[in-house]
């Protein structure tokens, strides 16, 4: 695996690679790989001739209030795990590379970035649509891979590929959880043993929710209600939202469409704000 | 030369040329062409192998008490124009095609364009750098050519392409003027005989200032001031603003600095209003 720094550098191997025809899978992440990443590694893998990881803890899409400076990082620990999937290229740029004195660029998704996490992070989306199109301009693939456990952002993703007219397949894989049901993310790592227990509460909530949905209920202030119900069960648990939504609009829905429901909530676990979903 | 209207095309053509390492030059433009569009077309034949020209009155960067609707337009004339340059390739999308329903996806640059053009126009760079954005993910170039005349725009694009790690080199060309120095514009078709005849004001006035920086005055007060005075011997012309820059950072200079100054005006000729610059 090849580490590298620069922009250009990194665009002209791109290029080669065009050139030879060779199709460019990417996968963009913050570090601090679980297996959620390895799974877009992998997937990255089978569909491309060549694959390109990158690493940035990307400071626009964090609030002045958030996690920045204490997120998770061990560069040395994200190599060995790209090695071992035989990542082919990681890029891992300075913030200084990516943010020169003067920026002053920002690509922002209007409507859908509104809502949900976007209502409880205004600028945050702002901040990965930016990052994320610097990217796609530097690796220049064929496709790019997001896990669905930030739906919205893979769904903000898509609309910019497509209002942009970005030539790249924007591929979302399923949601890695831990075995107890816990949606693999680096911040599962801000949790104590006790709280680490209880943040299983988001998946059962959500098994209650697919039950509901299996059993033929469609009103979605009930399984709303009853999803509330499963986390005021745990003791630490406090919900920042639980929210029903079109996928496509992002816009509420009063009853479930099938194939077109997102069902998602952040829960406060202790201090750590954690997110899950589901997609009907 | 070939039409395309397809963005799929367009993008498969592009990938086409860049797989068989030829080098393609993009001039983006919104038709009613004259030498000043002509100049750059020559140009991109010059440096680069192949030439994509397009033809697109973009909505986005008319406000809604502007002139979008009567912006002069002429297909017919602009095909035959474009094939005595043997341009390659006209990309002339619809509205529609650019801009689909449930389009939200904006590309701005901030501080550069809260001055000059964007204090008068406020939401015209962001649509320019938006489809701008669009029509580069679109045709793939290697380079892009943009007339002087619209200094701001120039200067925001490239700032634009810096930031996003766009891989294009952005190539500004000189104004191209009439016999009387009135810098070609599409936009000069709206002038009745008479007002035709008092535009050359903005170029007289680009002229005194020239005059005054190559005696060695360096006041800008001084300078605009009697530009101002030669605007002001005409009798339909009323300044809209006279502007000496930073070409860097756009900010108001007390005193010319070689090499990175602007001078620029906005001059309403009866309901038609003109720029015009002068690079220092």
């Amino acid at each position: 695996m090849r580490i590298v720094y620069d922009v250009k550098e990194m665009q002209e191997i791109a290029d080669k690679y065009r050139q030879w025809e060779k199709t460019i899978g990417f996968v963009p992440t913050m570090g601090y790989l679980h297996e959620g990443h390895l799974s877009l590694v992998r997937q990255a893998k089978k569909d491309n001739d060549v694959v390109f990881v990158s690493i940035f803890v990307n400071p626009a899409q964090f609030a002045p209030n958030e996690d920045l400076d204490k997120y998770p990082r061990d560069i040395k620990r994200d190599e060995e795990l790209l090695k071992n999937e035989n990542t082919d290229f990681l890029f891992y740029p300075t913030v200084d590379t990516m943010y020169p004195n003067n920026f002053q660029t920002y690509v922002s998704v209007e409507n859908l970035t509104k809502v949900l996490e976007g209502a409880s992070r205004p600028t945050h989306f702002r901040g990965v649509t930016t990052v994320v199109n610097k990217l796609f301009n530097i690796t220049k693939p064929h496709r790019a891979y997001f896990g669905k456990k930030d739906a919205q952002q893979l769904i903000v993703i898509k609309r910019m590929a497509e209002d942009l007219n970005i030539d790249i397949e924007i591929i979302g894989m399923p949601i890695v959880r831990e075995k107890d049901g816990l949606a693999m993310s680096s911040r599962n790592k801000y949790l104590n043993e006790k709280e680490r227990k209880e943040a299983v509460c988001l998946y059962q909530s959500l098994n209650k929710a697919q039950e509901l949905v299996d059993s033929g209920i469609s009103d979605t202030n009930e399984i709303k209600s009853q999803m509330e119900n499963v986390i005021k069960s745990y003791s630490i648990p406090k919900i920042d939202y639980i929210n029903i939504n079109s996928l496509t609009t992002l816009k509420p829905l009063d009853r479930i469409k099938r194939k077109d429901t997102l069902i998602s909530l952040a829960v406060f676990v202790g201090k750590t704000r954690l997110i899950d979903n589901l997609w009907i």
